[in-house]
């Protein structure tokens, strides 16, 4: 079960689908090269591949273990987590002035993806780390950042998010852990969260809790939780690590995978807190680092299914069975098999140009000198946000599915380990809010409230797209030709498809534009994911890029069986209210 | 996790969709009537919610263990086997006369969908012991039937299928284990058998196993093996149990789901058989059980997806979380969930009535006066069967997958339950022959093989159900007038769809056809479903069933949501073979 990141077609995709060379202009990323890139993907799949990787099935099986409010992780969880440290991994995104590489989300998000499909559960810790970075550094007084954040950008220390409630998850209204001033610029944080990811551990030497609680006057609601930042162990005025607070983990999750990430029940039993941001404007700040999160959540989506592309594609080059028609004799020989290949492999591409789209845009709106062209990559980033970790996260499970029926019978048995990439992808679609809340968050917050500008924005981009196809078809001769000219066709439907679909969901009430959002998300991901691999050829064919003619294959395959089911979801919008909403209810047993 | 089967529903579907009542006048089943399928379908309901539910859980949870080379069973377990056996429902569908009750297996089809519901991996035994004796039935000497089927048709032997071994999956050719004349009319078989369904347990007294094992002067290949009966106990002459058989378990899998369904890995070890059939003509003798197998396979889908339906329904009533938009506070308020909820349902409905379409071909081609109907049945069955087996199992893992949604972060936790329908049902897109041979079988000796016959006389039928839906139309008024519009619409563009994709696989090459192979499948079952869906509609509404209002809004989600996706195959149909394989296999690792 070995892994390799596709570094090639990462380079392909920064290079032709997003331009990542707009970013080498800006003035923080200026030695930033695509050699450079190359030499810092390459160094995260070697890593990946050499030290978590190894620790993946072992993870799996023997999960974490709760002992005296303690919890141990799986057999070489320790030394990679220590290795990941010493290699500085941990501080790919964050600024050099911070102790980071200072290198833009963009590419971070590429090397984690190597890192999530070696170790998934293991990716996580770092995951949460980096975005309860953001949320300090964003949010926290200057004092906080100068004890924290040093420590975290190597990884020594890692971070937990504590937000959910047994009556508080999708919906963090109801929290009820309370928080009680202190007096002395401190809180007292009282109260149990659950689903808490890597809440406790032996890994690092503390771990930084952001707790969501809920001040004595604070009002009901939403409106009335505040954040707090509460350290595992206190630490002294040197720097060095002082008494443990009154938090533990009191229980762990029993799940259906990442059997290698903690889950655990936290305890607050008056743990001292500090407050970060304003009173009550706590889930504000916890957004800032949501967004990240989902974002990476959509690549472990990508990254799964990518590890079980490649063990589903050496399965199929190894194993012999039944008469083939094609040049193999092994079942990669089966049209059926090739199908199956390609299909995962379209997916995969598409959703990580979608990934990486999202990632420049927040590099862009990071960095961009002007004003408004950073407003309007900021309001790109919002937008494709949910459809990278809904669609990314969707398409990781049938990806997974896909892996283990080309296993056949083999891939139904757990040591195969095609199984454990089925059962960890589930949980991407649903945790960092549900896919079904990231459809909301389209419709509603995305589409909806701007009136449709930052889509109309996104469309006019995929339009100059499907004109630049156009335009590349005339200098083509051959099959090549008749391919590209196949998805030009294709991406005019799409096109199509996605632009009625917005007016329909601009335009309906309520009830139809909630109804309708999974579908509509899915048509974005299918379409946008297809045009940024058509923008990928048309760069890559006029770079005499060695991997645009392949490139070009695969896309042929996307746009037609990918994104060619988006066509199907605008029939379903025009009547969704009614389709969904118009059975009763109360007779939903009956049938 | 509770479980009642959806008896209404299997009875509209039995009336309206499949018109169970042109069996009622066959003399195997004159006695039967709505009255009495009722009142047994009720009784498999009751059975499997109070008798196997129970045991799903411990099942998952215990699996099996192996031990001094027997295997025992979860807890639980082997009384319920015991409850099973007295309550008679292994012989539902054997005839009168070999003890049996003499249903058709239409009505089986509805029983086993509530046995393996409630425990799919306990359902597995009583569907092999079918299959097992089905084969014996056909081609075993009158002397073999007398011994065996009188103690399987009760359940107090089971059967098992010994096919598979580590070079000899999809493609049985390869089979090495040796049949050796002993030249007293029995044989000795030695090899080894892997993924073998419930091959050794300690709920039956005997177990039959049927063998494929080649014998000494056999030609290679598949048309070198032969079928043999192994007997786990000898039998005495006066029906008692002798000695032990020289076969036995000798390791079990460790699987994704099913726990509690023993697989095993089987020696046979110079152990007496008796031949099935003629010599190696073995291939045939078990696809007669394997078509029957196949049936229940999409059943299993069909089963696991409503339990994880009733499953997520009650979860979505009884979570509070957020403001909801519909009348409900409880999750099922929101859109999305109603959607998920419609989606599960609508798909489980469309793959019912395509399993009982199948069934009840079955049922005519055994029982039809008229030869020429017969016959034509024969055909249809045939044509259905890989149909209900993919797509039934299909949309299983979809239907699950989505239970798991529904439950949110709960649904990743084991003990919910949801995931272990997920995982559970994944076996069922493999087994008896994995979804792509189906598919392969579906395109190659059901459609092309008879240059589309069986498929002209389906389209036929379906015609008619359009057209049945239109004049129905006419006599509608308000909402109800507009959903069957928007159902008959979308069904003609649904049959266009069928019809366009047949013409494009009839004419395709090998290569074409095969690529294709899975997308064709699949727009059979969104397109037979619906068409289904359709007539049961027309049906109910005729008969002023009570259940029929609801069906036209399920029916109407159905014809838009699902089989709605049946257009988009046909664009890829059309260059299926180029998006397949054009792509060079030996880069498939380079992107």
């Amino acid at each position: 079960m070995s892994y390799a990141a596709p570094v090639k077609s990462m380079q392909y995709l920064l290079r032709h689908a997003v331009n990542i060379d707009q970013l080498y202009g800006y003035e923080s990323h200026s030695d930033l090269s695509d050699d450079l890139v190359g030499d810092i993907l390459i160094g995260a799949s070697e890593f990946a591949a050499s030290v978590l990787a190894p620790t993946n099935w072992p993870g799996d099986q023997s999960g974490s273990r709760l002992e005296d409010d303690k919890v141990f992780t799986a057999p070489g969880f320790r030394q990679a987590y220590k290795d990941y440290v010493e290699a500085g991994w941990q501080g790919i995104a964050m600024s050099e002035e911070a102790g980071g590489m200072g290198l833009p989300q963009l590419v971070a998000t590429a090397t984690n993806e190597s890192f999530y499909a070696a170790n998934m559960a293991f990716g996580l810790c770092p995951m949460l780390t980096a975005s309860a970075m953001k949320a300090i550094e964003a949010h926290a007084s200057e004092a906080l950042k100068r004890i924290y954040i040093p420590k975290m950008v190597t990884g020594e220390w890692s971070g937990a998010m504590n937000l959910t409630e047994p009556q508080a998850g999708s919906d963090l209204g109801p929290v009820r852990t309370k928080a009680s001033d202190n007096g002395d610029g401190t809180y007292a944080i009282s109260g149990q969260k659950i689903f808490i990811t890597w809440g406790d551990h032996d890994c690092a030497d503390n771990i930084v809790h952001l707790v969501l609680a809920r001040l004595p006057d604070a009002p009901e609601g939403s409106k009335g939780i505040s954040l707090f930042l509460c350290p595992k162990r206190f630490v002294n005025d040197d720097g060095s690590l002082g008494d443990m607070n009154k938090v533990k983990c009191i229980g762990l999750e029993h799940k259906l995978g990442i059997h290698g990430s903690p889950t655990c029940v936290m305890e607050f039993d008056g743990a001292t807190g500090w407050l970060i941001g304003e009173p009550n404007r706590g889930l504000a700040c916890m957004f800032t680092m949501m967004n990240e999160a989902r974002l990476f959540v959509g690549v472990q989506g990508v990254a799964i299914g990518e590890r079980a592309y490649q063990a589903a594609l050496a399965y199929a080059r190894e194993r012999v069975q039944g008469r083939t028609i094609g040049e193999q004799d092994t079942i990669i020989g089966h049209p059926d098999m090739r199908r199956m290949l390609m299909d995962m492999k379209a997916k995969l591409m598409g959703a990580r140009a979608i990934c990486m789209a999202t990632a420049i845009a927040s590099d862009i709106a990071a960095g961009h000198s002007d004003e408004k062209s950073a407003k309007a990559a900021h309001a790109r980033d919002a937008l494709l946000t949910p459809i990278a970790k809904a669609y990314g996260s969707d398409i990781g499970v049938e990806v997974s599915s896909t892996g283990v029926q080309v296993h056949g019978g083999m891939g139904f048995v757990e040591e195969t380990g095609a199984a454990q990439h089925y059962r960890d992808s589930r949980i991407a679609a649903i945790y960092e809010g549900t896919n079904g809340i990231q459809a909301i968050d389209l419709v509603g917050r995305k589409l909806r409230r701007d009136g449709g500008q930052a889509m109309a924005a996104l469309m006019a981009d995929l339009t100059d797209i499907h004109a630049a196809a156009k335009a590349a078809q005339a200098g083509l001769k051959g099959d090549d030709a008749d391919l590209l000219e196949s998805c030009t066709a294709a991406l005019e439907q799409g096109l199509s498809s996605l632009s009625e679909a917005t007016e329909i969901i601009l335009s309906a009430d309520e009830a139809g534009a909630l109804s309708g959002a999974t579908p509509y998300l899915r048509l974005c991901g299918e379409v946008i994911g297809g045009a940024l691999l058509v923008k990928s050829v048309v760069g890559g064919l006029a770079a005499n890029d060695p991997l645009a003619g392949n490139m070009l294959k695969l896309t042929h395959y996307h746009t037609l069986a990918i994104m060619g089911q988006s066509r199907n979801h605008v029939a379903f919008l025009r009547q969704s209210a009614n389709a969904v909403m118009g059975f009763p209810e109360r007779d939903l047993a009956d049938l």
